[in-house]
């Protein structure tokens, strides 16, 4: 598994694209992306699980429902979420355009906003953009590099990477590319995410494998519990790797589905150190659960909390609200089994066991969680269940991003 | 129903005192209170939902267990949880000490702690200060008073209050105080609520009337969505307004009970608008789901969103974030009956209805979100369930407060 350079470029037979067609108002920014492939693929999808979706998750939903899709059309700064008739018309019109540009069916093409919910897609902006959109597509890092910029709102970093891996002897590569920074909690945030593959797979396979990955990525990644209306994660392979076809669990499926789960967490990761008004990435490990998934609920009970995070901001060893975050998970265990550890690149403390503090250095504390990336590490001693989740502090500067996003 | 003044020394026959001792460090505030029955009582209590309970919080459920209390020692500036079974030693003497003074036996006194977590006690500086502890107690409001005072943290404003009803043509008072400003969220938050009243009533109805005012109350109740280890309600009913004994589920009860939850919504209401770093009281009201408890987990959802109370202080009518917020409450509706609407003494704005946004005045509703009391109201058109929520804004305060707050 080898880091490759490209994004979603990296993969043959993809190309990308963006351009600034004015969604954002006055802003300079890029804010409408393609990403196509030359190819047909297969391909795969999940999105929000909020019971508000946006119109371009119900129409991306029934498009991969009629098969694969081949294009992605994205935009930021409008979510086209709680619009109504006249977003779902929008949202259709968006992938008809951008099908029409390619020469395919609108159905293959899915649709993906992110910005502000509530206020109607400009949609004519688009439509008049839509052959300059088509345009800015290239097979090179640049093509990548346009569009993510274009589907990026208070993210402050790009969120990218690429991987090979050898199929069968045959070299294989995928590429993504993610955006979420606020509303981000488990079951994703406002996450947009598209990864481009040329592995040869089946349908069925590509699905398993992402919703495996998603599964140990994306849904343990909080930035502040809201979960929007708008996540999507999507994954198209085109075969042009030219592997033999991964159609059975058998070891070629397993290197493909390392690597993206690999580049899923690696996004995810990401993400979560990019959190809105984020200083510092929170990593909460916790073993010893009775299995992965109540792993996974505790870990994300202490990564979530705003007195977790506001600890971590102000570099402050408050173990006991581990603990107590552990509690109201609603996840049954022995408070007195409980280990507790800070650790960083300055090293590692441990602070709590059997469920009572240790004595420790406040000055080794500080320096341990002064660092940009803290890890918090909790034992139960209750089986075998073991999971990791990433979130990132709670800041002053994310209240000034949510305190008035819209103007 | 009348407000009266004198707090829990309102009723008859109940003292309060508070002191310093020096838990606190080098604060000069108070920081151990008292409160006592000078006849016996029923008594009722609810303890917090988190299964890391403090030590004061075990010690006190087994007091309760063995029979009615009619005392109530409290410290503010250690949490007495997470400390093992010193702690419980500690919890156990301290009611003892408490029993000693007061000439009644240790399980008649009920326990309460709030503040750091994980530290131990200091119990010996409890013990040298409990004579004076006694001679604090005083049966008028500076007596309540001083108890108040001795169990605030981070409040920043004193929440108490008493009323006096009529029960067969007797006057009946029931007087309460309540700590609790930050780790506040639904099943109670870090909060010590104690409330007093001369009703004369059996065990059993005290206990029902003491969990029915609560779930409308301070299980509406959420500031940051941690569940604390140490949350206490206590209410002792001593009988000294010698109404005619309150034992079966008739006029008399449905007056004790109306009387009780509007003084447990009061002090609610309270704590949400002392909220850590709080600026705004937000009351989210909910009218058209199917059922009481669902329109509750829908009204907490939008009250207890990051996004929602960061929008809130940045008086930005991001009614998108609401709709938002419903929808990862996990209970069904239709997102194309959903109507909000944003009010405050400057007025009120219909903002959404059908699911979608109506066109509305900026200039208006930034009148309207720079009130110090926000109501958001939300109508889903499912049946008659109806709930009100109380919370507040998130604020750099909060961060501030909370980034540190060991030190």
């Amino acid at each position: 598994m080898k880091p490759i350079h490209g994004g979603v470029c990296a993969p043959q037979g993809f190309q990308a694209g963006g351009i600034r067609c004015g969604i954002k108002g006055g802003s300079l920014k890029r804010d409408l992306a393609l990403i196509y492939s030359q190819a047909p693929c297969t391909s795969a999808a999940l999105f929000t699980a909020n019971r508000v979706k946006a119109a371009s998750v119900l129409v991306s939903q029934q498009h991969l429902a009629q098969g694969p899709i081949r294009g992605i059309i994205a935009n930021s700064g409008n979510a086209n979420a709680c619009t109504g008739e006249a977003g779902i018309a929008a949202a259709r019109r968006m992938a008809e355009l951008a099908g029409k540009a390619l020469g395919i069916p609108g159905e293959q093409v899915a649709v993906a906003s992110t910005g502000v919910i509530g206020v109607p897609l400009p949609i004519e902006a688009i439509a008049e953009a839509m052959e300059a959109l088509r345009h800015s597509l290239r097979s090179d890092v640049q093509g990548h590099e346009a569009a993510l910029e274009a589907i990026m709102t208070t993210d402050t970093r790009k969120k990218a990477g690429a991987l090979e891996i050898a199929i069968a002897g045959f070299p294989v590569r995928l590429g993504g590319m993610v955006k979420g920074s606020g509303m981000i909690h488990p079951n994703m945030g406002t996450m947009l995410c598209f990864i481009t593959t040329d592995a040869f797979i089946s349908q069925e396979l590509l699905d398993l494998a992402l919703r495996r990955s998603v599964q140990r990525s994306f849904n343990r990644v909080t930035v502040d519990g809201d979960t929007s209306t708008n996540d999507t994660i999507l994954i198209m392979a085109n075969g042009e790797g030219h592997n033999p076809r991964i159609q059975t669990q058998g070891p070629d499926f397993a290197v493909f589905a390392a690597a993206l789960e690999e580049l899923c967490i690696s996004l995810a990761r990401a993400m979560a150190r990019d959190g809105e008004g984020a200083t510092k990435l929170l990593t909460v490990t916790l073993r010893g659960a009775p299995d992965e998934a109540s792993a996974a609920v505790l870990a994300k009970s202490v990564a979530s909390s705003n007195l977790v995070k506001a600890a971590c901001f102000g570099a402050d060893a408050n173990w006991g609200r581990v603990l107590c975050a552990l509690g109201y998970a609603g996840i049954a265990f022995d408070p007195h089994q409980v280990e507790i550890a800070f650790a960083s690149a300055a090293g590692r403390l441990e602070l709590c066991k059997g469920g009572t503090g240790l004595p420790f250095s406040e000055d080794k504390a500080k320096q341990i969680l002064l660092e940009d990336a803290i890890e918090i590490i909790i034992t139960l001693g209750h089986g075998p269940g073991e999971a990791v989740v990433w979130g990132c502090d709670l800041t002053y500067n994310y209240i000034k991003i949510n305190g008035d996003y819209r103007s």
